[in-house]
Formats: structure tokens, C-alpha cells, sequence
């Protein structure tokens, strides 16, 4: 079984309606946006994130010829759909938030100018890929934000959903403020620097803990960091310090301990004394194991000596908030704006943008929803990324995509980086297009 | 950028463990399992699943020549270790509970025995690939017998977590009992029934809904299901009565419609009516948007006319309870039995077995968890399915999987199936494995 991703990890009604669209005739030029519509309840801000995989996928997207017999064999689709995924290229164009920008409820982040089966086509993925790296990499920001001095590390392969969860969510949380990633892969892949200490199994495999740790310096002695939570913390913390002088004779020099279960602020507090009173003030501690919000939270408010914090299964699934409430709808189409009218779900009509606007402090004070001509005063967050298919912009690294949330994160109004969620941030849409939304409704039948 | 899932695709600990491992002699056989510590306060069952593909990851694990060049100018590694990775086969054995298997807090539901390095190594990706798939399959379960005479869809996949999870999640649910996906792919690689409607964006496309109802009708006669909610359900609903007959008339027959917003209960009794009205009593009702185990429940409890379902975010990302607190841990080395001692995530030592008790019901009463040469009553639950790398064990087809796990399902003691989580099912610990846990305290460090 070849289960990597293919033309075909799409729904079967993109298919139904490219067929019906091309039997119709109706390929004419499409506006589609993506956009959140409703954050989460535990959620003040997003990320936004993704772009360069939608980008990739846009550019790549082939129907092979396995692919194509294998569409013709389901006996479900004509051979004009065929022919025409047989020669399919994206032709179109999008406009975008850049990767990092943070945005609100509503707010595009993405669109997609095109001949409507094109733009159809591509929606099950391109939702697909900016959906969870938004998620992953605003969870990571508002971690980032609770602990700014702190050494935050990814731990979330294992339980993330998947191969490209773990591989993605390195990624994302790296944009979001995380300084690392135990995932090798996300090095290799996105020069994202990869983080790794030892595990229980590695204790546990000898029958003395101390000589567990002794024999890991000698194999790994550079950034060395000792696991001491299989047996008794405060224990092993002990054998830390009698270990240290023997191997600093052989030049190899502690970095840090790893405490993964327990009170880990009694215990941080227990160890920093014991590696004080032991001449190790310079070994960092390292914790993990359940941390949420909460728990970064706690650490800062209690002065917890904790150096650095390993985070899986909250960030890499989100778990607080595991998905956005996001669409990919069409807004125009042939010239006249579209949307749809369906209860708790209509939409705003028509090609947008977002207008933001800050205090004399630099940081941000409300939004402007808006028809894409309708200039508003303020930053214009929506720009041209690619034309017929091709790149216009610059394509960041990575690098810059990471500095770049910093400053947007740095900018949110005060109040927005604790766990609370206060008021929400104000989105106004703009009279013209609250006019629009009106005229379209009178129009559709 | 290649992104797809590689031998890298692991934790950087594992890679200096497997060097430590090496250096010191510690390749003498292992045995890790896997299990869940912990149900999530949403959960009182889960569903084993994922075997099929971690199988496949142990087979195909190869480490190759751009890999081991990449760890090698990472600088990290000992020549001993690339030398290891560069001949690297999995040659252990495995026993695990068959997919569609029942499992609770505790019971390990696959076992690895090999050499240290190896079942170090193949820890990340495992937990991976076991923890995703059993969290949708029983998340899957759980709905599914919720609404047992309806039609169940996964819609899941653009918001799943990526690509992998998509796929995957649309293999998980149909063992836990769903129909089919609407992810076109899943149909392709599993043989999963794929299922598609229509989308707003294409009624939007016209002016008139009728006419797009008319034009999708003529271009995707077969399996037709129009979406009736994108302006007003009941006049679509009225506007679906009066094409009928014309299609009729061209021997094109409706089969459903489909209802994506609004009070689904409510609207299914009053588009109920208008299709039965209109002598359209065949037409099936499909509903889907934000559906969750309460609506399912509320579906049944109020006995709306709805047929079938189609569910996304709640399922793909198991969004009540996103991750399972599982674990891969070492339980004998070189012949000895280990655990860890760790606050609150202590483990069972030694090589382990489940039995299944049943009334004459044939109801399961209860499981007792315990050393494997402990023979108890009841039914062994773990199997061989590996040995020295070679698959032992007839693989079952998707299938029978599922049947399997159907007949599993059936088989719950009576109220676990609802919305409501009551007792724990009782797991007893056998007297000789809580001897070992005390003996094996004693003995370690």
C-alpha cells in the first residue's frame, strides 16, 4: 500500500462537482477564501501558518497515470473529467497573510483567484495543510508568551496524529517561538535544530541508575543532559553530583538534568539545591511530561528554577482546541461576489482584505474587514503571492518567517499572552461591505 | 523538501540511546510494550488499531545512503553507530492484540522482543502509528453504536491532523464501524467506500439553485444527494420535489439530500414531510456540520428521520479526548524483568498476557492482567504475529478487521455503549505479576 499523499487525498464531491462544473461549462474565473470562523473559546489570536506546503502542493499538484486508470476503473466519472485531470496545472492566482501574521475570526488568510474547477479541486488539501499548522503554530505562541525566558522544545512526535502531525507541528511551533524539536526528521527536512536527552528504558536497561548515567556520558558526551526521574528524583540528583568530578577529569561537562514525572516545581526547587550544594550551579534543569498551559503558567508565577521544557501532546494535538471551526468558501464568481446565507454559517461576499491599525505604543488596536478596493486606513495584512501559478513574492526562510511572529506576537494588544482569554479583539467589517453582503442577498434566488 | 515519513522520522534521543546501547554492550534482548496508562475521563473502551501498519514500518525500516550522510555531517554520531543504522533490519518478534481487539487501561496491546537497539529505535514511529489509529477507531466505535441503523461517513479529512491522518483516520473508522469516507484516496489504498455529495460553492456558482440542482443532476446522475441548505432548506427542499419528475422523466432518481446547518433535527421532520408530500418517500436524508457523540445521541433519542451521517472534526481528531496517555516501556532486559518507579507512571514488569472472562450472555465481564506463563481463565488476547522479523500470523484483510471488531463491540458489557461513562470496566492485576513488580523494586537501584 502507497498511502503518501496523492491528487487523490481529496473528497470525492471535489471530483463530483469538477465533473459537473466542466459538463455545465462553468469555468469561469472563481474566488475562494480560507478563513477561521469562530476561534476557539480557548483562543484570543491565531497564526497563521501553512502557506509555504500550500504553496508547494499548489505547484505540484499532477494526477498521475496510476491515478488516472484508477479513476476511469471506479466507472464513476466521464472522460471529459479525465482528460481534464490529466492536463491539469494550477493556473491561478493567490493572495495571502504571510506564514506568522497573527489574525481573527473571519479574516481571510488565504485566497484563491481561478477557474472555478481548479480552485475547487484544491480546497480538501490546501484546508488541510493550513488548517493544522495555523492550529499547532498558535498553541505554540501562546506557550511562547507564557514562559518568554524558557527554552521551549517540541516533544510531540509520538503522539501527534501521524507522520506529517509530527513532522508539521515541528514546523509550526518552531514559527510559533519554540527553539527546537526532538524530531530528527524536522531537522533533516527544515533546519529546525533537534533536541535529545535520554529515556527511562535507558536507566532501566542497568541495574544501577548511577551507572546508567555514567556510561551515557562516556558514549554521548557532548550536550549532556541525564534523565533522573526513573527511580527517586532527589536520589538520582545526588548521583548526579558525584558523578560530575569524575567525568569532568575525562573533559566532559553536565549540561543538564531532565525531570519527567512528579511535582515538577517541588522537585526543580529540591534538585537546584542539590546541584548548588554539589558545585553544579551551571547544569541546567529540564522538565517534561503533561505540560499544558497551566503548567508553563504556574512555573513563572511560582519562580520555578526551570531552564528548559519539553512539550508533546498539548502542543503537537493542540489538545486544548484540536481544530479551527475554518472554511474555504467562494466569494465571487464570474465577476459577481457570492456567499452563502446558511444559519451560523453565511459568509462575507466578495475579494478582501485586512486592514490593521496600531497605538503610539506600536501595538495593535482593531481590524477592518474589507472589499479589496475599499482602501481603509491602516497596514494591509493580504498580499499577491502567486500569478497564473507562479511565484511573485519573495519566498522567506524559515528563519524569517519565525522572526517575523515574533513581531507581530510582540505587538498583540497587553492582556492577549496570559491563559485567560478576556475580550476579543475588535474585527470591524467595513460599510461597503456589509452594503455588498445586502445587495448579493437580494440578487440570489 | 521531502517530507515523507523516513527512518528519520524518530526522536533524537533514540539515536544517542542506540549509540550508548552500542558502546556499552547493551544489545542483549529486550522487551518493550505497549499500552495505555490511562483512559481519558471520555472513554471507557478503546479499539486496538494500527497493527497492519506498524507492521509495515518494522519490515521497511531501512536507514538510507542521503540519511546516514546527513547524520553523519550532522556530527552527532560515532562510526559505530552509522556502521549499525547502514545495516539496520528488524529482527525481533512482536505479539499484539489483533486489530478491532477491545483493550483497557494497562493491557498492553503489542509487545516487541529484540535486540535493545532495535526495539529503542522503533519506539517513536510506533507509539505513532498505534496511538492515532486506536484513537480514532474508538472514537469511530463509540458513534457507531450511538446511531446504529445509520449510514456513517468520515468527513474528516481536512481537518484532520494532515495527510497521514486524513488517510488514516478514514481506515480507523470504518474498523470501528463507519461505512465508508469521503476521502478519495482511502478508496484507493484500503478499498474503503467512498461517498460524496456536493458542495455550497457549487450551488453558489449559479444564480438559482434550482438550476445548479438541475445542472448536477444531468452531469452526476448516480448516487445523486443534493445539499439543500445553502439559502433556505425547505424552499430547496420544495425546489427538490418539483425537479423530480423531470428527472424522472430522463430515468435520473434522486437519492438523497443533505442538510449541513441549522437545528438538523427540526429541519429533517420538515424536509421529511415536503419529500413525502411530493411522493419522494424513497429520497434518504443525510445530515452533517459539527456533529458530535450528544448529537448522534439526540438524533436516536428523538427518532428524527435522518439516514445517514456525515462526520468530520469530531472524529478525525478525536476532538473530546485528542490523545491517548500510551507509552512504549522496556519490561525485561537480558532476561530480567523492569519497570519504572515514576510518579504516577509506574509500569507492570515482565513479559505480559490479557485474558477475557465472558457471562453466558457472552458479555464481557471482566479481564485479568498478567505475567504470559500465568495461565488464567478466560480468553489470551495477545498473539504472536512476528518472529525474527517474519510475519507468523495470518494478516487479516480490512474487512475482517472490521467484522472482527464488530463482533468485539457486541460483546461490551451492556451500557457501555452510550454517551454516558459509568464503572470502569474491572482489569484485575494476577497475584505472581504483583509479586514481580515488588521483587523487582527490591532488586534495582
Amino acid at each position: 500500500m502507497d498511502a503518501s499523499p496523492s491528487a487523490l487525498l481529496t473528497d470525492l464531491y471535489q471530483l463530483n462537482m469538477a465533473q459537473a462544473y466542466l459538463e455545465e461549462g462553468h469555468t469561469e474565473t472563481a474566488v475562494f477564501e480560507f478563513f477561521v470562523r469562530k476561534l476557539p473559546p480557548q483562543r484570543n489570536f491565531l497564526v497563521a501558518a501553512g502557506l509555504e506546503q500550500a504553496l508547494d502542493f499548489l505547484q505540484d499538484l499532477r494526477f498521475s497515470d496510476d491515478e488516472l486508470s484508477w479513476l476511469i476503473r471506479s466507472g464513476r466519472f466521464s472522460a471529459r473529467l479525465i482528460d481534464y485531470l490529466s492536463g491539469f496545472r494550477f493556473s491561478g492566482d493567490v493572495h495571502a497573510m504571510p506564514e506568522g501574521t497573527v489574525f481573527f475570526a473571519n479574516e481571510p488568510i488565504l485566497r484563491v483567484t481561478a477557474p472555478l474547477p481548479e480552485a475547487q479541486l484544491v480546497e480538501t488539501r490546501l484546508i488541510n495543510l493550513l488548517h493544522f499548522q495555523s492550529l499547532i503554530a498558535s498553541k505554540a505562541a501562546r506557550m511562547a508568551l507564557l514562559a518568554p525566558h524558557k527554552l521551549l522544545v517540541d516533544f510531540g512526535l509520538r503522539r501527534a496524529h501521524g507522520a506529517e502531525a509530527g513532522l508539521l507541528a515541528a514546523r509550526a511551533s518552531y514559527i510559533g517561538g519554540f527553539a527546537g524539536t526532538a524530531t530528527v526528521q524536522a531537522e533533516k527536512c527544515f533546519g529546525i535544530p533537534a533536541y535529545g536527552t535520554m529515556a527511562h528504558s535507558f536507566v532501566q536497561s542497568f541495574d544501577d541508575e548511577a551507572a546508567a548515567f555514567e556510561a551515557f556520558a562516556h558514549a554521548r558526551p557532548k550536550d549532556l543532559v541525564l534523565l533522573i526521574d526513573t527511580y527517586d528524583t532527589e536520589a538520582a540528583a545526588g548521583k548526579v553530583v558525584a558523578l560530575a568530578p569524575r567525568l569532568q577529569a575525562l573533559g566532559i561537562a553536565i549540561r543538564g538534568v531532565r525531570i519527567d514525572s512528579g511535582d515538577l516545581v517541588a522537585l526543580s526547587r529540591s534538585v537546584r539545591r542539590i546541584l548548588d550544594e554539589g558545585s553544579l550551579k551551571e547544569v541546567t534543569i529540564f522538565v517534561s511530561g503533561g505540560i499544558e498551559e497551566e503548567t508553563l503558567s504556574s512555573f513563572v508565577r511560582e519562580a520555578a528554577p526551570i531552564d528548559g521544557i519539553g512539550i508533546g501532546t498539548s502542543l503537537a494535538t493542540s489538545s486544548d482546541a484540536p481544530a479551527l471551526d475554518c472554511a474555504y468558501k467562494l466569494q465571487e464568481y464570474a465577476g459577481a461576489p457570492r456567499r452563502k446565507r446558511s444559519t451560523g454559517k453565511a459568509t462575507w461576499p466578495g475579494r478582501k482584505q485586512v486592514w490593521r491599525r496600531y497605538n503610539s505604543g506600536g501595538h495593535m488596536v482593531s481590524d477592518v474587514l474589507s472589499t479589496e478596493d475599499d482602501v481603509q486606513e491602516g497596514e494591509p495584512l493580504i498580499v499577491p503571492i502567486l500569478q497564473e501559478g507562479r511565484v511573485v513574492a519573495h519566498r522567506p526562510s524559515l528563519q524569517d518567517i519565525r522572526t517575523y511572529a515574533r513581531k507581530h506576537l510582540e505587538r498583540l494588544p497587553k492582556g492577549f499572552e496570559g491563559v485567560q482569554i478576556g475580550t476579543p479583539y475588535p474585527v470591524h467589517v467595513a460599510a461597503r461591505l456589509q452594503q455588498l453582503a445586502t445587495a448579493v442577498d437580494l440578487r440570489t434566488k
